[in-house]
Protein backbone atom coordinates (compact mmCIF):
# COMPACT_ATOMS: atom_id res chain seq x y z
CA UNK A 1 0.00 0.00 0.00
CA UNK A 2 1.14 3.56 -0.56
CA UNK A 3 2.37 5.94 2.42
CA UNK A 4 0.48 8.70 0.72
CA UNK A 5 -2.76 9.21 -0.88
CA UNK A 6 -3.00 10.39 -4.70
CA UNK A 7 -4.86 13.43 -3.24
CA UNK A 8 -1.41 14.34 -1.25
CA UNK A 9 0.78 13.11 -3.68
CA UNK A 10 -0.58 15.63 -6.51
CA UNK A 11 -0.84 18.52 -4.28
CA UNK A 12 2.54 17.92 -3.49
CA UNK A 13 4.10 17.60 -6.93
CA UNK A 14 1.97 20.60 -8.19
CA UNK A 15 3.80 22.82 -5.58
CA UNK A 16 7.25 21.35 -6.35
CA UNK A 17 6.91 21.56 -9.94
CA UNK A 18 5.35 25.02 -9.95
CA UNK A 19 8.25 26.70 -8.14
CA UNK A 20 11.10 25.33 -9.93
CA UNK A 21 10.00 26.10 -13.74
CA UNK A 22 11.63 24.42 -16.48
CA UNK A 23 13.49 21.92 -14.49
CA UNK A 24 13.30 18.16 -14.85
CA UNK A 25 12.68 16.08 -12.44
CA UNK A 26 13.62 12.34 -12.45
CA UNK A 27 10.43 9.61 -11.55
CA UNK A 28 12.84 8.57 -8.77
CA UNK A 29 13.04 11.82 -6.95
CA UNK A 30 8.89 11.85 -6.33
CA UNK A 31 8.96 7.85 -5.81
CA UNK A 32 11.61 8.32 -2.58
CA UNK A 33 9.82 11.70 -1.78
CA UNK A 34 6.48 9.77 -1.31
CA UNK A 35 8.09 5.63 -1.04
CA UNK A 36 5.78 5.08 -4.12
CA UNK A 37 6.11 2.73 -7.03
CA UNK A 38 7.39 3.95 -10.42
CA UNK A 39 4.37 3.05 -12.08
CA UNK A 40 2.24 5.26 -9.70
CA UNK A 41 4.26 7.83 -9.65
CA UNK A 42 4.36 8.10 -13.71
CA UNK A 43 0.23 7.64 -13.10
CA UNK A 44 0.11 10.46 -11.13
CA UNK A 45 2.37 12.85 -13.58
CA UNK A 46 -0.07 11.76 -16.14
CA UNK A 47 -2.83 12.75 -14.24
CA UNK A 48 -1.49 15.92 -13.46
CA UNK A 49 -0.19 16.82 -17.27
CA UNK A 50 -4.35 16.06 -17.49
CA UNK A 51 -5.09 18.57 -15.07
CA UNK A 52 -2.91 21.38 -16.09
CA UNK A 53 -4.06 21.54 -19.71
CA UNK A 54 -7.28 21.01 -18.56
CA UNK A 55 -7.21 24.64 -16.30
CA UNK A 56 -4.79 26.21 -18.38
CA UNK A 57 -1.96 26.28 -15.57
CA UNK A 58 0.83 25.50 -18.56
CA UNK A 59 2.43 22.10 -19.19
CA UNK A 60 3.86 19.11 -17.38
CA UNK A 61 5.77 17.46 -20.22
CA UNK A 62 7.69 13.71 -20.21
CA UNK A 63 11.05 14.05 -20.84
CA UNK A 64 12.52 10.96 -22.30
CA UNK A 65 16.48 9.28 -22.31
CA UNK A 66 19.30 9.50 -19.66
CA UNK A 67 18.69 12.84 -17.77
CA UNK A 68 14.78 11.98 -18.14
CA UNK A 69 12.07 12.68 -16.20
CA UNK A 70 9.01 15.15 -16.06
CA UNK A 71 9.46 19.05 -16.37
CA UNK A 72 6.55 22.17 -15.85
CA UNK A 73 6.77 25.05 -17.98
CA UNK A 74 4.47 27.85 -17.50
CA UNK A 75 3.22 28.18 -21.00
CA UNK A 76 0.90 31.18 -21.57
CA UNK A 77 -2.64 29.89 -23.53
CA UNK A 78 -3.96 31.67 -26.84
CA UNK A 79 -5.24 34.89 -26.18
CA UNK A 80 -4.21 34.77 -21.99
CA UNK A 81 -0.36 36.78 -22.78
CA UNK A 82 -2.80 39.34 -25.18
CA UNK A 83 -5.43 39.86 -22.01
CA UNK A 84 -2.50 40.73 -19.46
CA UNK A 85 -1.07 43.34 -21.74
CA UNK A 86 -4.20 44.81 -22.51
CA UNK A 87 -4.91 45.08 -19.31
CA UNK A 88 -1.02 46.89 -18.83
CA UNK A 89 -1.53 48.85 -21.75
CA UNK A 90 -4.80 50.78 -20.89
CA UNK A 91 -2.92 51.52 -17.10
CA UNK A 92 -0.09 53.21 -19.54
CA UNK A 93 -3.02 55.31 -21.09
CA UNK A 94 -4.10 57.02 -18.44
CA UNK A 95 -3.82 60.64 -17.85
CA UNK A 96 -0.77 62.00 -16.12
CA UNK A 97 1.60 59.34 -17.70
CA UNK A 98 3.74 61.57 -20.16
CA UNK A 99 6.20 63.38 -18.53
CA UNK A 100 7.72 66.77 -19.89
CA UNK A 101 10.33 65.77 -22.48
CA UNK A 102 8.27 63.01 -23.98
CA UNK A 103 8.57 60.11 -21.28
CA UNK A 104 6.60 57.62 -20.43
CA UNK A 105 6.20 56.96 -16.84
CA UNK A 106 6.36 53.19 -16.54
CA UNK A 107 8.74 52.55 -13.23
CA UNK A 108 5.86 51.58 -11.50
CA UNK A 109 4.79 48.50 -13.77
CA UNK A 110 8.49 47.56 -14.30
CA UNK A 111 9.03 46.97 -10.16
CA UNK A 112 5.76 45.21 -9.67
CA UNK A 113 6.09 41.60 -9.02
CA UNK A 114 2.95 40.53 -10.36
CA UNK A 115 3.27 42.19 -13.27
CA UNK A 116 7.06 41.36 -13.86
CA UNK A 117 6.45 37.98 -13.65
CA UNK A 118 3.82 37.42 -16.11
CA UNK A 119 5.97 39.35 -18.74
CA UNK A 120 8.66 37.10 -17.78
CA UNK A 121 6.63 34.30 -18.54
CA UNK A 122 5.67 35.23 -21.97
CA UNK A 123 9.28 36.01 -22.76
CA UNK A 124 10.55 32.93 -21.36
CA UNK A 125 7.88 30.52 -23.26
CA UNK A 126 9.48 31.79 -26.70
CA UNK A 127 12.88 30.31 -25.83
CA UNK A 128 12.20 27.34 -23.82
CA UNK A 129 14.07 25.06 -26.67
CA UNK A 130 16.69 27.31 -27.34
CA UNK A 131 19.33 26.52 -24.50
CA UNK A 132 19.61 29.95 -23.16
CA UNK A 133 22.60 29.85 -20.26
CA UNK A 134 21.76 33.01 -18.88
CA UNK A 135 19.66 36.08 -19.29
CA UNK A 136 21.69 39.85 -19.76
CA UNK A 137 20.32 42.67 -18.50
CA UNK A 138 21.91 46.03 -18.64
CA UNK A 139 20.96 47.86 -15.14
CA UNK A 140 18.46 49.31 -13.90
CA UNK A 141 14.87 49.68 -14.89
CA UNK A 142 15.01 45.90 -16.83
CA UNK A 143 16.27 44.23 -13.52
CA UNK A 144 12.92 42.92 -12.26
CA UNK A 145 11.36 41.58 -15.74
CA UNK A 146 14.94 40.29 -16.44
CA UNK A 147 15.06 38.28 -13.16
CA UNK A 148 11.72 36.84 -14.00
CA UNK A 149 12.00 35.60 -16.90
CA UNK A 150 16.11 33.75 -15.69
CA UNK A 151 13.48 32.37 -13.06
CA UNK A 152 10.72 31.09 -15.63
CA UNK A 153 13.69 29.41 -17.53
CA UNK A 154 15.19 28.22 -14.56
CA UNK A 155 19.20 30.16 -15.52
CA UNK A 156 20.81 33.12 -13.63
CA UNK A 157 20.52 37.00 -14.57
CA UNK A 158 23.59 38.45 -15.38
CA UNK A 159 23.54 42.05 -14.97
CA UNK A 160 25.79 44.48 -16.89
CA UNK A 161 26.74 47.81 -15.32
CA UNK A 162 27.22 51.33 -16.54
CA UNK A 163 30.92 51.17 -15.50
CA UNK A 164 32.90 48.74 -13.53
CA UNK A 165 32.73 48.08 -9.73
CA UNK A 166 35.40 47.41 -7.31
CA UNK A 167 33.17 44.47 -5.76
CA UNK A 168 32.78 42.58 -9.24
CA UNK A 169 36.62 42.14 -10.04
CA UNK A 170 38.03 42.52 -12.81
CA UNK A 171 35.78 43.34 -16.21
CA UNK A 172 35.32 43.59 -20.11
CA UNK A 173 34.57 47.37 -20.74
CA UNK A 174 33.33 48.37 -24.49
CA UNK A 175 32.21 51.96 -25.45
CA UNK A 176 29.01 51.58 -27.30
CA UNK A 177 26.83 54.83 -28.99
CA UNK A 178 23.65 55.21 -27.44
CA UNK A 179 20.23 55.61 -29.23
CA UNK A 180 20.74 59.32 -28.76
CA UNK A 181 24.18 59.33 -30.43
CA UNK A 182 26.25 60.07 -27.30
CA UNK A 183 29.19 57.47 -26.24
CA UNK A 184 28.20 54.98 -23.25
CA UNK A 185 30.13 52.85 -21.40
CA UNK A 186 29.26 49.17 -20.60
CA UNK A 187 30.45 46.89 -18.35
CA UNK A 188 30.54 43.47 -17.30
CA UNK A 189 32.32 40.84 -14.66
CA UNK A 190 34.49 38.50 -16.24
CA UNK A 191 34.14 36.29 -13.55
CA UNK A 192 30.19 36.55 -13.87
CA UNK A 193 30.32 35.51 -17.66
CA UNK A 194 31.56 32.29 -19.37
CA UNK A 195 33.50 31.74 -22.37
CA UNK A 196 30.73 30.12 -24.96
CA UNK A 197 27.25 29.41 -24.23
CA UNK A 198 24.08 31.62 -25.42
CA UNK A 199 22.40 34.54 -23.62
CA UNK A 200 19.01 36.30 -23.64
CA UNK A 201 18.55 39.78 -23.23
CA UNK A 202 16.02 41.47 -21.61
CA UNK A 203 15.10 44.80 -20.98
CA UNK A 204 12.59 47.18 -20.06
CA UNK A 205 12.97 49.71 -23.32
CA UNK A 206 14.21 50.06 -26.61
CA UNK A 207 14.20 53.28 -28.40
CA UNK A 208 16.54 52.56 -31.35
CA UNK A 209 18.32 49.59 -30.09
CA UNK A 210 21.70 51.46 -29.13
CA UNK A 211 21.61 49.77 -26.01
CA UNK A 212 21.08 46.37 -27.56
CA UNK A 213 23.86 46.56 -30.11
CA UNK A 214 26.07 47.54 -27.20
CA UNK A 215 24.82 44.18 -25.26
CA UNK A 216 25.57 42.44 -28.64
CA UNK A 217 29.13 43.88 -28.31
CA UNK A 218 29.81 42.94 -25.04
CA UNK A 219 28.23 39.15 -25.83
CA UNK A 220 30.51 38.81 -28.14
CA UNK A 221 33.69 39.74 -26.34
CA UNK A 222 33.03 36.48 -24.00
CA UNK A 223 32.14 34.61 -27.11
CA UNK A 224 28.49 34.38 -26.29
CA UNK A 225 25.52 33.95 -28.55
CA UNK A 226 22.35 36.16 -27.89
CA UNK A 227 19.44 34.11 -29.02
CA UNK A 228 17.07 37.04 -28.87
CA UNK A 229 16.05 40.15 -27.61
CA UNK A 230 13.47 41.04 -25.54
CA UNK A 231 11.63 44.19 -24.46
CA UNK A 232 8.87 45.50 -22.38
CA UNK A 233 7.91 48.59 -24.65
CA UNK A 234 9.92 49.65 -27.69
CA UNK A 235 9.51 52.42 -29.83
CA UNK A 236 7.42 51.56 -32.50
CA UNK A 237 8.64 54.25 -34.74
CA UNK A 238 12.40 55.56 -34.33
CA UNK A 239 14.22 57.87 -36.20
CA UNK A 240 17.13 55.06 -36.73
CA UNK A 241 17.20 51.03 -35.83
CA UNK A 242 20.31 49.48 -34.51
CA UNK A 243 19.14 46.01 -34.22
CA UNK A 244 16.72 43.32 -35.73
CA UNK A 245 14.34 40.67 -34.89
CA UNK A 246 13.78 42.21 -31.13
CA UNK A 247 10.88 41.02 -29.50
CA UNK A 248 9.07 43.37 -27.63
CA UNK A 249 5.64 43.12 -25.28
CA UNK A 250 4.12 46.85 -26.24
CA UNK A 251 4.65 49.07 -29.32
CA UNK A 252 4.94 52.83 -28.03
CA UNK A 253 3.42 55.68 -30.61
CA UNK A 254 4.65 59.13 -30.74
CA UNK A 255 4.46 60.74 -27.64
CA UNK A 256 3.00 64.40 -27.44
CA UNK A 257 2.80 66.85 -24.25
CA UNK A 258 -0.65 66.61 -22.49
CA UNK A 259 -2.19 63.87 -24.45
CA UNK A 260 -2.39 59.84 -23.49
CA UNK A 261 0.24 57.69 -24.69
CA UNK A 262 -0.34 55.45 -27.60
CA UNK A 263 0.44 52.11 -26.45
CA UNK A 264 -0.30 49.27 -27.88
CA UNK A 265 0.15 45.29 -27.78
CA UNK A 266 2.65 43.92 -30.36
CA UNK A 267 1.45 41.19 -33.12
CA UNK A 268 3.52 38.25 -32.40
CA UNK A 269 1.56 38.16 -28.69
CA UNK A 270 -0.78 35.53 -27.83
CA UNK B 1 -22.47 15.50 -8.24
CA UNK B 2 -19.32 17.68 -8.46
CA UNK B 3 -17.99 18.65 -12.05
CA UNK B 4 -14.09 18.11 -10.78
CA UNK B 5 -12.75 15.28 -9.03
CA UNK B 6 -10.88 16.43 -5.59
CA UNK B 7 -8.04 15.07 -7.11
CA UNK B 8 -8.03 18.30 -9.92
CA UNK B 9 -9.56 20.85 -7.38
CA UNK B 10 -6.18 20.22 -5.10
CA UNK B 11 -3.84 20.14 -7.50
CA UNK B 12 -5.43 23.51 -9.05
CA UNK B 13 -5.83 25.43 -5.83
CA UNK B 14 -2.39 24.41 -4.71
CA UNK B 15 -0.84 26.49 -8.03
CA UNK B 16 -3.11 29.15 -7.73
CA UNK B 17 -2.43 29.29 -3.99
CA UNK B 18 1.14 29.39 -4.35
CA UNK B 19 1.36 31.38 -7.13
CA UNK B 20 0.16 34.79 -4.94
CA UNK B 21 1.61 33.98 -1.63
CA UNK B 22 -0.20 36.36 1.35
CA UNK B 23 -3.30 37.02 -1.04
CA UNK B 24 -7.21 36.37 0.57
CA UNK B 25 -8.84 33.69 -1.71
CA UNK B 26 -12.40 33.86 -0.85
CA UNK B 27 -14.12 30.32 -1.00
CA UNK B 28 -16.91 31.45 -3.61
CA UNK B 29 -13.69 32.42 -5.81
CA UNK B 30 -13.39 28.35 -5.79
CA UNK B 31 -16.54 27.45 -5.88
CA UNK B 32 -17.14 29.26 -8.71
CA UNK B 33 -13.96 27.86 -10.45
CA UNK B 34 -15.40 24.48 -9.92
CA UNK B 35 -19.01 24.59 -9.58
CA UNK B 36 -18.58 23.21 -5.91
CA UNK B 37 -20.38 23.62 -3.12
CA UNK B 38 -18.90 26.05 -0.55
CA UNK B 39 -18.71 23.17 1.82
CA UNK B 40 -16.86 20.93 -0.02
CA UNK B 41 -13.81 23.79 -1.20
CA UNK B 42 -13.92 24.37 2.69
CA UNK B 43 -13.23 20.35 2.92
CA UNK B 44 -10.84 20.80 0.09
CA UNK B 45 -8.99 23.87 2.17
CA UNK B 46 -8.64 21.85 4.97
CA UNK B 47 -6.90 18.68 3.29
CA UNK B 48 -4.38 20.95 1.71
CA UNK B 49 -4.07 23.07 4.69
CA UNK B 50 -3.07 19.22 6.03
CA UNK B 51 -1.03 18.69 2.95
CA UNK B 52 1.23 21.80 3.36
CA UNK B 53 1.96 21.19 7.08
CA UNK B 54 2.63 17.47 6.39
CA UNK B 55 5.23 18.20 3.46
CA UNK B 56 6.51 21.33 5.22
CA UNK B 57 5.38 23.79 2.03
CA UNK B 58 4.52 26.64 3.89
CA UNK B 59 0.91 27.18 5.56
CA UNK B 60 -2.93 27.84 4.65
CA UNK B 61 -4.83 29.65 6.80
CA UNK B 62 -7.98 30.75 7.32
CA UNK B 63 -9.10 34.22 7.54
CA UNK B 64 -12.38 35.49 9.05
CA UNK B 65 -14.37 38.36 8.84
CA UNK B 66 -16.26 40.09 5.77
CA UNK B 67 -12.85 40.07 3.73
CA UNK B 68 -12.56 36.61 4.71
CA UNK B 69 -10.98 33.39 3.15
CA UNK B 70 -7.89 31.22 2.55
CA UNK B 71 -4.15 32.87 2.38
CA UNK B 72 -1.12 30.41 1.34
CA UNK B 73 2.28 31.88 3.02
CA UNK B 74 5.50 29.96 2.23
CA UNK B 75 6.54 30.07 5.82
CA UNK B 76 10.16 28.63 6.23
CA UNK B 77 10.30 25.56 8.94
CA UNK B 78 12.54 25.28 11.80
CA UNK B 79 16.26 24.75 10.30
CA UNK B 80 15.24 25.09 6.55
CA UNK B 81 16.71 28.60 6.37
CA UNK B 82 19.66 28.22 8.34
CA UNK B 83 20.17 24.82 6.15
CA UNK B 84 19.27 27.06 3.33
CA UNK B 85 21.57 29.92 4.08
CA UNK B 86 24.63 27.52 5.57
CA UNK B 87 24.93 26.49 1.64
CA UNK B 88 25.59 29.86 0.54
CA UNK B 89 27.82 30.65 3.24
CA UNK B 90 30.00 27.58 2.27
CA UNK B 91 29.84 29.14 -1.65
CA UNK B 92 31.08 32.53 -0.13
CA UNK B 93 34.62 31.04 1.72
CA UNK B 94 35.47 29.65 -1.35
CA UNK B 95 38.59 30.90 -2.41
CA UNK B 96 39.13 33.76 -4.75
CA UNK B 97 35.64 35.40 -3.41
CA UNK B 98 37.98 38.05 -1.74
CA UNK B 99 38.89 41.04 -3.98
CA UNK B 100 41.56 43.63 -3.89
CA UNK B 101 40.65 46.43 -1.33
CA UNK B 102 39.01 43.73 1.12
CA UNK B 103 35.53 42.96 -1.13
CA UNK B 104 33.60 40.15 -1.22
CA UNK B 105 32.13 39.05 -4.51
CA UNK B 106 28.80 38.18 -4.17
CA UNK B 107 26.54 39.72 -7.26
CA UNK B 108 26.14 36.49 -8.51
CA UNK B 109 24.48 34.95 -5.37
CA UNK B 110 22.10 38.32 -4.94
CA UNK B 111 20.35 37.49 -8.99
CA UNK B 112 20.55 33.86 -8.80
CA UNK B 113 16.41 33.69 -9.08
CA UNK B 114 16.26 30.42 -6.86
CA UNK B 115 18.69 31.83 -4.47
CA UNK B 116 17.12 35.39 -3.77
CA UNK B 117 13.65 33.69 -4.00
CA UNK B 118 14.65 31.80 -1.14
CA UNK B 119 16.15 34.56 0.70
CA UNK B 120 13.29 36.91 0.01
CA UNK B 121 10.79 34.11 1.33
CA UNK B 122 13.07 34.47 4.34
CA UNK B 123 12.32 38.52 4.85
CA UNK B 124 9.03 37.75 4.08
CA UNK B 125 8.22 35.64 7.02
CA UNK B 126 9.49 37.72 9.72
CA UNK B 127 6.81 40.55 8.31
CA UNK B 128 3.50 38.90 7.52
CA UNK B 129 1.72 40.61 9.78
CA UNK B 130 3.42 44.01 9.89
CA UNK B 131 0.88 45.84 7.32
CA UNK B 132 3.71 46.35 4.82
CA UNK B 133 2.48 48.77 2.38
CA UNK B 134 5.93 48.09 -0.40
CA UNK B 135 9.43 46.81 -0.27
CA UNK B 136 11.92 49.81 -0.73
CA UNK B 137 15.45 49.21 -1.93
CA UNK B 138 17.94 51.55 -3.29
CA UNK B 139 19.54 50.54 -6.78
CA UNK B 140 20.94 48.44 -7.74
CA UNK B 141 22.35 44.96 -6.38
CA UNK B 142 19.54 44.52 -3.97
CA UNK B 143 16.69 45.03 -6.74
CA UNK B 144 16.35 41.06 -7.41
CA UNK B 145 16.07 39.88 -3.60
CA UNK B 146 13.78 42.85 -2.90
CA UNK B 147 11.55 42.18 -5.80
CA UNK B 148 11.37 38.32 -4.52
CA UNK B 149 10.26 40.13 -0.99
CA UNK B 150 7.95 42.23 -2.59
CA UNK B 151 6.47 39.08 -4.01
CA UNK B 152 6.27 36.88 -1.01
CA UNK B 153 4.60 40.02 0.82
CA UNK B 154 2.13 40.52 -2.07
CA UNK B 155 2.98 44.21 -2.27
CA UNK B 156 4.68 46.49 -4.04
CA UNK B 157 8.75 46.80 -5.13
CA UNK B 158 9.57 50.55 -5.09
CA UNK B 159 13.85 51.51 -5.97
CA UNK B 160 15.48 54.38 -4.68
CA UNK B 161 18.14 55.93 -7.02
CA UNK B 162 21.40 57.97 -6.51
CA UNK B 163 20.13 60.72 -8.51
CA UNK B 164 16.76 62.05 -9.93
CA UNK B 165 15.67 60.13 -13.40
CA UNK B 166 13.64 62.46 -16.26
CA UNK B 167 11.30 58.99 -16.76
CA UNK B 168 10.11 58.82 -13.11
CA UNK B 169 8.17 62.61 -13.09
CA UNK B 170 9.55 64.98 -10.01
CA UNK B 171 11.34 63.63 -6.99
CA UNK B 172 11.98 63.94 -3.63
CA UNK B 173 16.06 64.29 -3.19
CA UNK B 174 17.92 64.07 0.09
CA UNK B 175 21.67 64.30 1.04
CA UNK B 176 23.04 61.30 3.36
CA UNK B 177 26.57 60.85 4.95
CA UNK B 178 27.80 57.05 3.66
CA UNK B 179 29.37 54.44 5.83
CA UNK B 180 32.57 55.73 4.02
CA UNK B 181 32.04 59.11 5.51
CA UNK B 182 30.92 60.60 1.57
CA UNK B 183 27.84 62.77 0.81
CA UNK B 184 26.08 60.90 -1.44
CA UNK B 185 22.41 61.60 -3.16
CA UNK B 186 19.16 59.75 -2.60
CA UNK B 187 16.08 60.00 -4.98
CA UNK B 188 12.28 58.63 -4.91
CA UNK B 189 10.26 59.86 -7.50
CA UNK B 190 7.01 61.43 -5.83
CA UNK B 191 4.35 59.61 -7.47
CA UNK B 192 5.77 56.40 -6.63
CA UNK B 193 5.14 56.34 -3.04
CA UNK B 194 1.72 56.92 -1.45
CA UNK B 195 1.79 59.49 1.98
CA UNK B 196 1.64 57.41 5.36
CA UNK B 197 1.41 53.80 5.13
CA UNK B 198 4.73 51.34 6.09
CA UNK B 199 7.81 50.37 4.08
CA UNK B 200 9.88 47.31 4.68
CA UNK B 201 13.33 48.17 3.72
CA UNK B 202 15.72 45.44 1.85
CA UNK B 203 18.98 45.55 0.60
CA UNK B 204 22.12 43.62 -0.10
CA UNK B 205 24.70 44.66 2.03
CA UNK B 206 25.01 46.84 5.32
CA UNK B 207 28.56 48.08 6.54
CA UNK B 208 27.58 50.69 8.93
CA UNK B 209 24.12 51.50 7.82
CA UNK B 210 24.78 54.96 6.44
CA UNK B 211 22.81 53.93 3.30
CA UNK B 212 20.21 52.82 5.90
CA UNK B 213 19.87 55.82 7.12
CA UNK B 214 19.43 57.37 3.95
CA UNK B 215 16.53 55.56 3.32
CA UNK B 216 14.99 55.67 6.36
CA UNK B 217 15.48 59.90 6.31
CA UNK B 218 13.82 59.90 2.94
CA UNK B 219 10.67 57.76 4.21
CA UNK B 220 10.33 59.83 6.54
CA UNK B 221 9.90 62.81 3.82
CA UNK B 222 7.27 60.48 2.62
CA UNK B 223 5.31 60.43 6.06
CA UNK B 224 5.75 56.33 5.90
CA UNK B 225 7.03 54.57 8.85
CA UNK B 226 9.58 51.75 8.43
CA UNK B 227 8.34 48.38 9.98
CA UNK B 228 11.67 46.69 9.55
CA UNK B 229 15.31 46.74 8.01
CA UNK B 230 16.52 43.67 6.10
CA UNK B 231 20.34 42.79 4.27
CA UNK B 232 21.74 39.35 3.17
CA UNK B 233 24.68 40.48 4.45
CA UNK B 234 26.17 42.86 7.20
CA UNK B 235 29.54 43.69 8.45
CA UNK B 236 29.60 41.56 11.78
CA UNK B 237 31.90 44.27 13.48
CA UNK B 238 31.64 47.95 11.81
CA UNK B 239 33.95 50.61 12.90
CA UNK B 240 30.47 53.12 13.37
CA UNK B 241 26.90 51.82 13.35
CA UNK B 242 24.26 54.43 12.22
CA UNK B 243 20.88 52.50 12.09
CA UNK B 244 20.05 49.54 14.91
CA UNK B 245 17.55 46.78 14.65
CA UNK B 246 18.52 45.60 11.38
CA UNK B 247 17.86 41.74 10.12
CA UNK B 248 20.59 40.43 8.25
CA UNK B 249 20.24 37.03 6.82
CA UNK B 250 24.90 36.53 7.30
CA UNK B 251 27.63 38.35 9.25
CA UNK B 252 30.64 39.02 7.70
CA UNK B 253 34.05 38.87 9.75
CA UNK B 254 37.31 40.74 8.83
CA UNK B 255 38.77 40.21 5.38
CA UNK B 256 41.70 39.49 4.50
CA UNK B 257 43.17 39.71 1.15
CA UNK B 258 44.50 36.38 0.03
CA UNK B 259 42.17 34.59 3.13
CA UNK B 260 39.11 33.14 2.49
CA UNK B 261 35.85 35.24 3.63
CA UNK B 262 34.36 34.77 7.64
CA UNK B 263 30.45 34.32 6.68
CA UNK B 264 28.31 33.09 8.84
CA UNK B 265 24.73 32.67 9.28
CA UNK B 266 23.16 35.91 11.43
CA UNK B 267 21.89 33.84 15.38
CA UNK B 268 17.69 35.06 14.83
CA UNK B 269 17.90 32.89 11.57
CA UNK B 270 15.50 29.71 12.28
Amino acid sequence: MDKFKRNERLAVMTKILSDAPNRIFTLSFFCEMFGAAKSTVSEDASILAGIMQDFKLGTLETVTGAAGGMRYRPLVQEGEGRAFLEGICEKLRSPGRVLPGGFLYFSDILSDPQLVSGMGKLFAAEYYDANVDFVLTMETKGIPVALMTAEALHVPLIIARRSSKVYEGSAVNINYVSGKGGIETMSLSRRAVREGGSALIVDDFMRGGGTARGMLSLLSEFNVKAVGMCFVLAMEHPAQRFVEGEKALMLLGDIRDGEPSQVRVADWVK
